[in-house]
C-alpha cells in the first residue's frame, strides 16, 4: 500500500511517499514503512522556486522550477514521480490514498478523510488558523481535480490530543461559548506529540505503556505536551495555535484582556489585533529583531538585551510546563525535546533542564552538545531520560491514513499501540 | 501609630485600626501591632445595610444602618470610632494615615501616597479591574473630604509582585505595546501574599531567608505565587486579574483568540465580552450554576456533572500552578493555602495535593480534615511542608502604611524582613 504524505506550506510544498505494504511472517502483521522518494519546492509563488528531491536510491536532484501556484507545484511533484524514465510509480493509481496535516477545523478532532462538509469546517475557523488553513483548503481542491476518486485524509493537528480529559480542556468562558462554538483546548502538533510519544519510550529503553512523557516540540512553532501510556493527557496550544509557548512570530499565553485594552486604546479592529498577535509577537515581538532562536543566540551573544530576553522568556516558559505536566502526569520518566530547536539547539535545552533536578531531570552537558542526534541526554543515574527525537510527522500521517483506509469505521486512532 | 486600613468593594466597606506604634526595649526596636477596632458594613447602597463591629475589648455589636451610598458607610464608620461614649479614639487626627489596597493603576506596582496622578492612573486601568477601581476612585475623594490632609496611602495589589524578574512579566506581544502601554505582567493580591511570604516559614519553622514557597490564595478570586526568601518571583495573574486560575465568575487562563472569535461570530463588542468574561467565565461559566465552591460542591455530591467539572478544573489548574512554580523555584520547601478556599475548602486542598508525592508533597488527611484552622497538614515525613495560613492582609497594609510614613522616600517596601 502506497502512501503520499503532503505538507502544504503558504509558500512550500514538502512530500514523503511510503510503501506501507503489511507483510505476515511467523503469524504477526507487520508493517513495512519505507520512504520511496521524497522532497519539496521551495518559494511557491514566487519568481522562481526551487524543486528537490530524491527517488529511490538514487541521488538527491535540485532543480529550478516554475511554480507560480501551489497546483504548479502540485503537478510537478506528480509528474516526478510517474515520470516514464527516472519515476518510482508506474502510475498515480498505485498511490492508495494521500495523507495532509491540516491544521484546523471546527468540530473536528480526528483524522477524516476530506469532503465538502471538512472543507466547510476548516472554512469556518480559518479566523484561528489564518495562515495555515487556507493553503490547505486550496490544495485539497487541486488534489481533488488531478486525483479524482482518490481518498484524501486530514490527520488534523489535534487528533492526537482527543485523549485529553474534560477538565484538562475546559475553559472558564460562559458554557454557551463551549456549547455553541465548540471552544475547547484542542491542541496541535499531534502528529509530531504522536511521533514522540512512540519514538522516545523505545529510544530511553522505558516501557511504552505506562510511560510518563513530556514532549518538547520546540521550532518556530512550539507546543510542549503530557503523555501517559502514549496517549496526550495535556497540551499547552489551545483553542488555536495562539496560546501556549511562544512562538516565533505568534503570541503565547497573554492575559486575554491585553487584547481588549490594546483594541480600545488604539481603535484597533478584531483583524488589526489578529494579524499583529501572529506576525509581530513572539520572539519576533519581544526582541523586535527575530523569531529565529539562531539569530536571537548570535545576537544575544553580541549583547543584544532583547535578544537575550526573548531567549530567557522561552526557556522560562517551556520550564514552568515541564513542572506543571510532572504535575499533571504525577512523576515524570522521559523528557523529550524534538522540532528544530528540540532537535538542534543545545542551549535552549540546556538552560531549559538547568534548575530541574528538583523533577529528576539532570543533562549530561557533553552528550547534549551534539545537535540534530538521536539519543540520550541526561546523565546515566539521572532519575528522568532525557532524549532528543528527530521529528517524523510524515510517517504517523502515513499510518493514520493506513490505518483510517483499512477500517473506515474507526475515525480516531491510537498508534501507540501500532509496532 | 495609629493606622486605619480600609478595604473598599462595590457594596460593602471593611476597616480595622491598629495601633502600630513602636515601642523600644533593651535597645532594639519592636512594633505594637495591635488592632484597637474592627468591622464592617455590608449592603451598603441597598435598602437597609448592616453594620457590625469590635471596639477595643467591647462585645461585638450589629446595627441596621442607612447607607445608601459609600459615603454614608464611611461617615457612620469615623463616627463609630469617635464616638464620644464608646468610642475609641479621641479624634481623627490620631489617626496617622489610611491605608488601602485598591487594586490597579497605569504604571504603579508599589505602594504610593494617593494623589490626582494616582487617580488618572487608575481611571486608566478602570478596563482591567472594572469592579474594583471605580468604588475605590470614589473612595479616596471621600476619604480627602472627610480627613483633610490625612494621607491616604495606596498598596497597590501588584506591589509585593514588582520583584518579578523581567523574563517571568514579559510578555510575547509586540514590544511597543508592552512599552507604550505598560503591558506586563503586575500580579495581585500582593498584600495576601505577602503575609504569606512572612508567615507561612514561621508556621513552617523553615527559614525565611532562603524558603522557597508557593501561596495559593484560593477565594472567590485566586492566585498563586511563587515566592523566594520573602520575594515574589512569578505569578498567576497578569496584566489583569482576568488570567491565572479560574476565579468564582472571571475566566482564568483562556487562549485570547477565543475573545478574538467571539465577537467575530456573535458580533459582541469590547465592552461586551469584557463584561462576559468578567461576570459569567470562571466556575460560574463552567457550571452555569454558582461561582461559590460550597454550592458546587453540594452540588456535586448530587450528581451535578457539570458542577464537578468546575470543582475539577480548578484542582487541575492549581496543580498545574504547584507545578510549574516548583520548576521555577528549583525546588519546593513550603506549599501554603491561603483565602477562604485555601482556608476552609479542605476537598480542594486534599485534590490539589493528591498525586503531588512526586514533588515532595504529601498531605496528612486528618490535619487537613480541619477547616479555618492555621497549622501544619502535611505528614511528619513530607519533604515539603503544607500549611495553612489565615489571611491578615490588612495587618501588610498596616504595616506597609507605616514604613511609608516613616521612610516616604522609599515607596517600595519589602517586610519580608520586618519582625
Amino acid at each position: 500500500m502506497q502512501i503520499l504524505v503532503v505538507n502544504v506550506g503558504s509558500t512550500s510544498l514538502k512530500f514523503k511517499l511510503f510503501d506501507m505494504s503489511a507483510e505476515t511472517t511467523d503469524g504477526w502483521t507487520r508493517t513495512q514503512e519505507q520512504v520511496l522518494a521524497s522532497g519539496k519546492v521551495d518559494r511557491v509563488g514566487g519568481e522562481s522556486s526551487v524543486f528537490s528531491y530524491q527517488l529511490g536510491d538514487a541521488p538527491r536532484q535540485e532543480q529550478k522550477a516554475q511554480c507560480p501556484h501551489q497546483r504548479a507545484a502540485i503537478q510537478r511533484v506528480l509528474e516526478t514521480l510517474t515520470d516514464s524514465e527516472t519515476g518510482i510509480l508506474t502510475s498515480l493509481d498505485d498511490v492508495q490514498a494521500v495523507g495532509f496535516k491540516p491544521v484546523h477545523a471546527k468540530g473536528i478532532a480526528e483524522s477524516v478523510v476530506i469532503n465538502e462538509a471538512v472543507i466547510q469546517a476548516m472554512e469556518e475557523y480559518v479566523p484561528l488558523a489564518p495562515a495555515h488553513n487556507p493553503p490547505y483548503i486550496e490544495a485539497f481542491g487541486i488534489f481533488q481535480e488531478l486525483l479524482p476518486g482518490k481518498p484524501l485524509v486530514g490527520v488534523f493537528e489535534p487528533a492526537f490530543h482527543t485523549t485529553i480529559p474534560d477538565y484538562a480542556r475546559t475553559y472558564g468562558i460562559p458554557y454557551e461559548w463551549t456549547e455553541k462554538h465548540a471552544i475547547r483546548r484542542y491542541g496541535f502538533h499531534g502528529a509530531s506529540h504522536r511521533y514522540v510519544a512512540w519514538r522516545a519510550p523505545e529510544l530511553a529503553g522505558v516501557g511504552r505503556d505506562a510511560a510518563r512523557v513530556i514532549s518538547c516540540h520546540l521550532g518556530g512553532s512550539s507546543s510542549i505536551c503530557a503523555i501517559r501510556g502514549g496517549k496526550s493527557v495535556d497540551t499547552s496550544m489551545g483553542f488555536s495555535p495562539q496560546s501556549g509557548l511562544p512562538n516565533a512570530t505568534r503570541n503565547g499565553d497573554i492575559d486575554p484582556f491585553i487584547a481588549l485594552y490594546m483594541m480600545e486604546k488604539e481603535g484597533l479592529s478584531v483583524g488589526e489585533i489578529r494579524e499583529a498577535l501572529s506576525k509581530s509577537g513572539g520572539l519576533a515581538g519581544i526582541s523586535g529583531l527575530s523569531g529565529d532562536i539562531r539569530d536571537l543566540e548570535e545576537a544575544a551573544e553580541e549583547g543584544n538585551e532583547r535578544a537575550r530576553l526573548a531567549l530567557r522568556v522561552l526557556v522560562h516558559e517551556v520550564k514552568k510546563y515541564v513542572g506543571a505536566y510532572t504535575a499533571v502526569l504525577e512523576g515524570l520518566d522521559i523528557l523529550a525535546f524534538t522540532g528544530g530547536i528540540g532537535e538542534n539547539g543545545m542551549n535552549i535545552r540546556r538552560d531549559v533542564c538547568s534548575g530541574l533536578e528538583c523533577l529528576g531531570v539532570e543533562i549530561d552537558l557533553e552528550r547534549n552538545a551534539v545537535g540534530g542526534a538521536e539519543g540520550i541526554i541526561s546523565t546515566e543515574k539521572s532519575p528522568v531520560k532525557i532524549v532528543v527525537v528527530l521529528a517524523n510527522e510524515e510517517l504517523v500521517i502515513a499510518r493514520e491514513t493506513m490505518q483510517l483506509m483499512s477500517d473506515p469505521g474507526s475515525r480516531v486512532r491510537d498508534f501507540s499501540a501500532l509496532d
